[in-house]
């Protein structure tokens, strides 16, 4: 098959090398800036790189700002408008993180786009990688060992269960909070002590660590000021954060707010996720196709 | 009881505030670079720093050089011939890693001195420390997820234990190596994929990670040829080291040679486990004095 | 409060005195073949139960066959009919495992009766059990450990989950089947060799051990074929069954259907997650009423 | 290569079945109450199947009293006199748990004969198996799940580390005790709550299970009284066993006295493991007769 990766990171540039090691053809545009070995084709367009492909693979996320494309590893900028200028019928688009303003205005040209941060097997490896960037992240600040050390993890989805589970294994004291009947029932299930996350009150001076996984604002002010001087805490959600910062500043505690560490932690891995969710939606796609 | 502590690094300063904490009299000397609080006294002098201490506690490794203290947190140089001018027969001293030679100096003198990190208690918590920072090392070095990763351990005492069951914790796939029969038993047992460290050669092709842990020349160039072009070489073992790293260095594999891990990754949990073991040591000279 | 506890097993007796131990008042009826202890009253019918009662509590499964309760600890035989004529719109009925027709004729009256194996904090309590209840089973039949054990558990759902947890923690080689992407990525993401559940035809020749924790029949003659001749085939399914019995058992092989672990193996700890399930359904049943 | 399998239990008979399978020729006798297939030669008399034998087998225990061979898979009874008349120096002649007499009289033959228990791959092995079985039985025995039971193993040596890891695993709440310091600090960086053997009084009255694994008199009247009513206690110490038995039985505590428990839960693990053990030792003697 014919691939045409467009723009992002370093996962990018691995996704790219594992679809040549497959066997595949494979044209990138906006990797300028980095050596993709001699398998793999640099093109001068956006428009030639699509040209013969078969599926179109652009970032993660897909856009910077408005038709922006994020292309951190090239020198100029592109747009969405030219992507979408040079898409044909035939070819499946993947992209990451799209908003539904971007996919009607493809279907709206007869062209598929997919987003492949929706499918469940990126979602887990991507939560996988962000639990060991966590790790690394609580390794690098703190400084007692895991073993031992007191954490609670805050929500208990996709990162929070790869979190507690890894962090069990260390050997940490693990606590994690959720606001369902059912996640708490399965805190209680994997061992971990559980909490209600609405009703943290009173229950944060003895952590090392606290790690909101949760994409909301959790940590006010009035629970930063239960935590320990010396507790780090690591918030994983995206903006607009679960921490209130400027508190935590103000009561001179250590909070660090980690956001996209698989492409800075696992870069590799990631890659290799991203082919393996693009061959699952192109076999799908396939698929659908017979049936019509 | 009275406590002097003697020089040291970042562990000796959380020492000094667990044992104040846990209500005991601390005088410190050769710490001057860092704020040691203010339930601590800095003495002028090692005379004066000693002369009402029931225990007296020097660094790990208790000398930089023959009769040179370790002293990277003060600006002078001390000697240890100015503790053992100062030390009394009713004085426990306590020092990490001594030779033959100190010991029968103090001796000669009737003075007790005991080298702590001989002593299992600390070894232990020294051993799951240095594991934890070798898989900070991983996790930094390494554009994959422990997670998956295929890592050989070489050698299974104290740290190969220790690493093994988090490397394990954290999902990757591993293999340890042993020499004796005995050890190798203990690998299956563990469920890990064992083994002979004799017997490496034509072996050692799949991994993303190879660290040694055993006190031995093991990676020749013979086997370091044999690694993957992007595997992690990790050598935890004392100087002279376990690796060829001048062969790696022409091969083109990335080495790391990681000492005194502990003192890096976590100084408050060893200096926890530097306060705890300095209490068994009292307790035990306490019985054997009664006994007398 | 005040409950009636209404036929039932041993999970039954556990649960009544753990509400008893609680401080509430219990009053039981058709556990007669049973010493349910002092704190607990024995009512001579159904109505007696009832007649105070704030809550009443029916067994799992509510019934034995239509219309009749399954009281297995009683030497009589009593109907669903008793138990409406007997009920009041101001108590909270909770019941295993009924059917819609039950729930109707319930709503008909202007009763409300809840299902309390709907709920997941009760039905993950039940996975744990049934994951052990199945590794004793394996332990007690196989001549092999578990420990280096190769098994397959066929479907991810709460009781794959629980089971598989539990195999790799007593050192097995842990393979899962599962039908959809996003349960193969986790099973992937836990670290246990991954299979689809669709496609099991040619790799079922190297187990030890084959359970099935999938509704669904699966395990085929033509399946069954591929296995060990001493592989133990454990099925976990509910009627009918995932396994062609009659075709293992013309192939020879040792086949177990195993129903109902939890009131087996655990009578205790599904009494208490009982207990503390139906004080989650009375809290909630406040909240709600408290809104109207 | 030639051997001769002489009385045992189910592990001799799938020791058999396994040196059979690994292409070597075996004859047994004092096993004539089992069908042990067609490749395994039964002999008529010690002497014949000890005849052209390389390497000879004898039971675990060797004994069942004095002179007398451990036969229970016989109809008749044998002596190790009939076994060392048969012997040849060139021979290697394998037994489990033999004394310094029986090691003595060979030795005074110019016979070797090795105590295949002495071994520690084969210890290990049979501590996997002990655990394994000691889970069986709570499992059997609680009407708790193992999963949130509080267990205390007592004695930390081969036997206490592969039985707590797997408690673990099974998500119950594991404290152990130990005797020596180093031990101690090994339980904790397992991550097991920690007691000292020696002060366990006062500590009691919590624990679900108490499983006592070391080889010493522990559990004295005065400490069972601290037990919960409940408290299911297993003893896995050799006789004569670490627990007062009839204290306990006074005190209606629920107790287990749990020996050989290998041969019991898992022969066939077992079995294979002797006959790698076995290989070991032949293996050893080679090398030893070629320094010669």
């Amino acid at each position: 098959m014919n691939f045409a990766v467009i723009g992002g990171d370093m996962r990018q540039v691995n996704l790219s090398s594992y679809l040549a090691e497959d066997g595949h053809h494979v044209r990138v545009f906006a990797l300028d800036r980095v050596d993709t070995g001699d398998k793999i084709k640099k093109s001068e367009t956006i428009a030639a790189a699509m040209e013969n492909a078969d599926c179109v693979i652009l970032p993660l996320p897909a856009l910077a700002k408005e038709n922006i494309l994020n292309t951190p590893l090239s020198r100029g900028i592109h747009t969405l408008d030219e992507v979408m200028s040079a898409a044909r019928e035939d070819q499946v688009i993947c992209a990451g993180k799209i908003d539904g303003t971007v996919k009607a205005a493809f279907a709206k040209k007869g062209i598929k786009i997919i987003d492949y941060l929706d499918r469940e097997e990126f979602a887990v490896a991507n939560a996988v990688a962000t639990a060991e960037g966590a790790i690394q992240i609580l390794m690098e600040e703190l400084p007692i060992t895991i073993h031992g050390a007191k954490c609670l993890v805050i929500g208990f989805g996709r990162i929070g269960k790869a979190l507690t589970a890894r962090l069990a294994g260390l050997g940490a004291n693990v606590s994690a909070s959720a606001r369902k009947c059912s996640d708490i029932a399965w805190i209680k299930a994997y061992g971990y002590k559980a909490e209600e996350t609405q009703r943290l009150r009173g229950k944060l001076s003895g952590y090392d660590a606290v790690i909101n996984t949760a994409p909301a604002y959790i940590l006010s002010g009035e629970l930063l000021g239960e935590l320990k001087k010396d507790c780090l805490c690591l918030d994983l959600a995206s903006k607009p954060g679960g921490v209130d910062f400027s508190e935590a500043s103000k009561l001179g505690l250590k909070t660090i707010w980690a956001l996209s560490l698989p492409g800075e932690v696992a870069p590799a891995s990631s890659g290799r996720a991203m082919a393996d969710t693009i061959y699952n939606i192109i076999k799908e796609q396939g698929c659908e196709n017979e049936k019509r």
